[in-house]
Order: C-alpha cells, then structure tokens, then sequence
C-alpha cells in the first residue's frame, strides 16, 4: 500500500505536505506553549499570532487594499448563500444572480427562500451548465451580482470576471480562491469554503469591502451578521481554531515556497495544459466543459462507457490515484487539481490514462 | 520550558494525551487511506465511519433512545442561541429561558433579536449570578425551557435538572457534556460547543428530541434548519471533519479508558473537592460561587487582591500551570478542570496554591 497517494479529491481535498509534517511535528507542543494548537485559548497571543497571520498574509497575496477585511466565518459556502441576502438585502432592494450549476443553484435558492426579490440575469442551463454566459445584461438596480467564479461539479470556471458596471460583486470563490491573482476592482465580496485550497473543512474566508459592510442591518441574529465577524477579529465566540491554524500554514506555503499567486497561476495552467491536452487529443476520454469555459481546478472528463468509469476509478485507485469519481450528481471521472497538487500528480495520471486506454481497447 | 503544562484553559481546553497522539501518530496517512484525516472526502467510507463512530458512542454514553438524534453543527453555542428560537418558535408561541449569567444572557438576547416572545422565567442576577435558582414557575404554554446548565464564567452548575412538568428542556451543556451521566427523561435538546469538554473548537454537538424536530418549520435557510442536519447524517454540506474525528477519539477514551460517564463523574468530583476543601480551608483563597450551586467543571476563586491574583497567574505559568485567569468580564482567578484534566494536574495546582499563598503571607 502506498504511503501517501495522488488525492483528486474534490474538497475536502490536498494539502500541501510541509504544511502537514509541521502540523504533526508541533501537534503535542505548539510554539513552546506546552499545548496543543487545539488545547490553546483564543483569547491568547499564540492564537492572536495565527489569525492575524492568516489575514496579513491572505491581504498580501490577493494585494488588498484597506476597505477590505478578510474573516473566518463557520458553516461553508452554503451558510453564505443565506447570509449574503439576509445581510444586504434588508431593504427590500435586488440582487442579480449568475447561475452556473449546483452551487450557483442552491445561492439562488437560500435567497429565494428568505422571500429576497432576487433576479437569474443569465444561466447556462441549456446546456446543462457546459460554459460560462457571457455578455450578460445586469439590472442597475442591483445591490450586488452573485456568482460562482469556478464550478466544481460541472468544470467550468469564469476565466476573467464578467463587467457588471461597478456593481459589487459576490464571489464564491471555494474551489478557485488563491488559484490565480484577482483583480479586486468591483469584488464587493469573497466568500471561500476553505476544503479545496486553502484548508481543512470547517471554515470559510470571507473578504468583504466596507461599502457591503455598511448595508448590514442591527436586527439580525449576531452569528448571522457580517458587522459581527468584522468588530471583532472573526472572535465574537470561538472560531474554528485548527482550520484558521492550517489555512495559515498553507498562506505561508504560498507566499515562501510557491511564491505567490502569479507562481501559482503558471504552475495550475501547466498542470491544467498537460490534463486538457492528453484528452483533447484522445479518442477515448472526452471533456465535458466547453474550451473557453474549462476550469483549470476540476477537470471533468467522460470515457465511453459508464462501466469503463467503474473501472477506471478502481484501477486509478489500486495504481495510487484516488478521488477521480466525478460528482454523484453528475457522474463521469474529474480530477480536481488544486494548487496542492504538484505536477508529478498530473505526469502520473496522464501515465495511467494511457496505460488504461491501451488495455481497455 | 515545560514540554507539556496542565493546562486549566476554560475551552479550548486540554485534551486526553492518548487521544492528541493517536491523531499525531496518523496525520499523514489516516487509516492507510494515504490521506491525511484532513484530506479524506466526507462522502468516503473512511469519514463515514468515523461521524457514525462519533454518534454511536454519544448514545451509548448517554443511554439515548430512538426518539434522538445526534448531530454535528457548525457556529459554536452562540449560533444555537440562534437556531433554536428559529426552528421551535415559528408559530407564535413562547418559551421559558432561565438566566444564570453571561451564556444564558446571550441566549435570551439572541431570541429578542428575532422578537419570539420569550419569558425569564428565573434569574440568578441580583446575587451577580452567584447561585442556581430553585423552584421556578414555569409557564405551562412554553414550547421549551432553556437553561445553561454549567456556567463557563459564573463557576456555577446545576447540580440536578429542574422539575418543568414535562416542559421539553433545551439545554446548553457546552462546559459540562459528557462530564457526569444525564437524566434524559425531559430533555428535548442539548447542545455544546466541542471545545471545552468533548473536542476542538469548531464543531457543536447538538442531539434532538423528535418532537422538537417536529416542530422545525420548512421556510427557513437549510444551514439553520435542524432538519437539514438530520436528514442528511450532518452532511448537507461539508462538515467539519478534523473536529468531529477529535470526537470520536475523546468519546473512545471516555469509553474505553475511563469506562463511562459514572466513572467519569466520579474522577470529576473527586477532583472538584479536592479543590474546593483546599479553597474553603483557606482564609486567602475565597470561593465565588455558593455551595450548592458549584461548577464541578469551572472553580472561580478569588485571592485577597487583585494584584495578588495576578501575580499568583503569571507564578502559576511559571511553574507549568497554565489558563488560571478569571474569564476578562468578572476577573478573579478559575480553574477549569474538564474531563481531561487529571487528578495529578490538581494536586500540582494544590501544592502551588499553598506555596503561593505562604510566600505572600
């Protein structure tokens, strides 16, 4: 058995493995304080030390500038497909809402279902969510558009942010944030689940600009409101410490070993080239997004047959390379290939394809 | 420097050593999955099984029947200040919230911030929350009562539920779960914050009664809908995987090295006497909370000044002891001494306190 494997997995997915050996290698004695860094109080200085780590280094590798505030909020993209609209749609006024696929899809729905007069201005679902739209026309009246910048299920993913005439952006970004530098222009907000690239499950980074922030109502439940996050460090009640911990550790991989996120971009188009170009150029695998709207995080892919997936997962796992299965609501294979995943994981899966196709035909 | 302090933090707070070194020991490859824990997909059988270890050892513990399910919730106790109003007052009715300090506050505020008709049935705060009041009169139209039954901050616990007629209790058990065996016979939910007794920051347990279940309308966001939880095993949505794994293994020790929840609530209170004899042996060291009403999980002391309190804190790290500071809004000086404390760590802190106390005499 293989003491590490290749992981494809979508998310949870990857970590960087210095990040992880400095983990384990300080588990029992974080820092010299005689604990674990899931044993010390975040009210201490070694915690302060850790979350203001991770916001520093998240403001300098997506260069933000002071309007933005960068928090740790729990529950996962899905907690802010609710907050978003709870907390700037108090006014009875819209929002515009870019639907691209499941995610997109469950947004809309959290909005719809806190009666928000939200508005689809444009949807690839006729085409069963292949590619991204474009040239959309957005309603001025809106308080913000919503999108989802990569499209984990489907493999789509934005590959430049859409021109909504300086109406605020809402991002979720979970599956691509730290992928690639972003022009913050008109983001009014990112919200990222942390399980793809930059974490562990259970926290989600938020980075909200001031003008959002100030639309925030006083009469909203306190964990369900931004201006909460934002008053005080993400530390109105305990945060999740480890996730913080290891989002941390992997913004500190990013800047120091990688080398920031124009580093990380040409090593992910690499690592997304080599992939898009061994099935571009096979008979046996087909991708199933559109060139022009491919994701360079989730490369989703189709054999031909179903029971040729079946197998081709199998073996991929016997051969080291797990969490090829493709999303059960979509079936097929994707390997998600996140900024953890080096680009010898990329070498020896384009190797057993080959070895895959041959014996299987 | 200590390698490893006893560690007296009010949550985070320490872990059982065997529990931190099995997680250390299979950081790098969870059970030859060649994924680290934080790695593994949640739709994989490696996570499954672990979610349902965690459930199946929480109703053995605390002897659930049927009618209950246990689930893992993100947000902490504060974001269940929040959820419980939302989900079991949806038509109008009232509850009966008893206040005995600080937590109990945040709950009554977090319900009068979504203007569900609530009544304090009982308060503590004329005494500064120093006592648990007896003999309450409960309104026999409350959906539910709601009670703190340990005080973090306060030092004080219930030391048996009290008598609501068959009124389902909703109970926040954050800094006492699993510390003593639990009459569940009106007991609608309890829920708590992992990170005091059971776990690291970031997860909240939350184990509900079918009837209150019943009650959860279907208008509400997913993510703070309790049904959402228990129709999907706690995984609508990425749960927080590192957090409830930690569960799992806390609540394997407590079964499996300390034998159960009577064995457990015996070290327990032969830990808290041995510290409250010493306390009302002393004519330095003063109790804060009214015998009757004493936390055995949280032993708020005071020392004749506040300058010798803080001195007496800094001494104690010092000597490898750490988190003995009063919590920032009452001062004075606590010992937290949940499960994983052991009785070695409160002899120590016996014999420093006598030390401390003769060097200032």
């Amino acid at each position: 058995m293989h003491a590490r494997i290749h992981n494809f997995n979508a998310g949870p997915a990857a970590l960087p493995l210095p990040v992880l050996e400095e983990i384990k290698d300080s588990f029992l004695n974080f820092k010299e304080s005689g604990m674990s860094i899931t044993e010390v109080s975040h009210r201490s200085k070694w915690f302060d030390d850790v979350i203001n780590d991770a916001i520093e280094r998240t403001k300098r590798l997506l260069k933000l500038n002071d309007r933005y505030k960068v928090l740790f909020i729990q529950g996962g993209a899905s907690m802010q497909f609710c907050m978003a609209p709870l907390n700037f749609l108090s006014d009875g006024r819209s929002a515009d809402y870019i639907n691209t696929g499941t995610w997109s899809a469950k947004a809309i729905k959290e909005a719809e279902i806190q009666n928000k007069p939200i508005k689809v201005a444009a949807s690839s679902e006729d085409k069963n969510f292949c590619y991204i739209p474009e040239n959309i026309p957005f309603n001025k009246d809106a308080v913000y558009v919503h999108l989802t910048s990569n499209n984990t299920i489907k493999g789509t993913q934005f590959e430049s942010l859409p021109d909504t005439g300086h109406i605020p952006m809402v991002i979720d970004m979970s599956s691509d944030i730290m992928s690639r530098p972003v022009d913050m222009g008109d983001i009014g907000m990112i919200y990222a689940g942390a399980q793809k690239n930059i974490g562990p499950a259970g926290v989600c980074m938020v980075i909200i600009r001031q003008d959002l922030l100030d639309l925030v109502p006083d009469n909203i439940p306190s964990m369900l409101s931004y201006a909460t996050f934002a008053n005080k460090n993400s530390m109105f009640n305990t945060p999740p410490c480890f996730s913080i911990y290891t989002i941390a550790l992997v913004l500190k991989w990013l800047e120091e070993t990688i080398g920031g996120l124009e580093k990380m971009d040409m090593l992910n188009r690499k690592k997304a080239s080599l992939l898009y170009d061994f099935i571009d150029n096979s008979d046996f695998y087909n991708a199933t997004a559109e060139k022009g709207s491919r994701s360079l995080m989730n490369v989703t892919f189709r054999l031909p047959a179903a029971g040729l997936e079946k197998s081709f997962v199998e073996k991929a796992i016997d051969n080291g390379l797990g969490g090829l299965k493709g999303h059960r609501s979509v079936g097929g294979c994707r390997a998600s290939i996140y900024n953890a995943t080096g680009i010898d994981a990329i070498n020896d899966l384009v190797s057993f394809m080959k070895l895959f196709e041959k014996n299987a035909g």
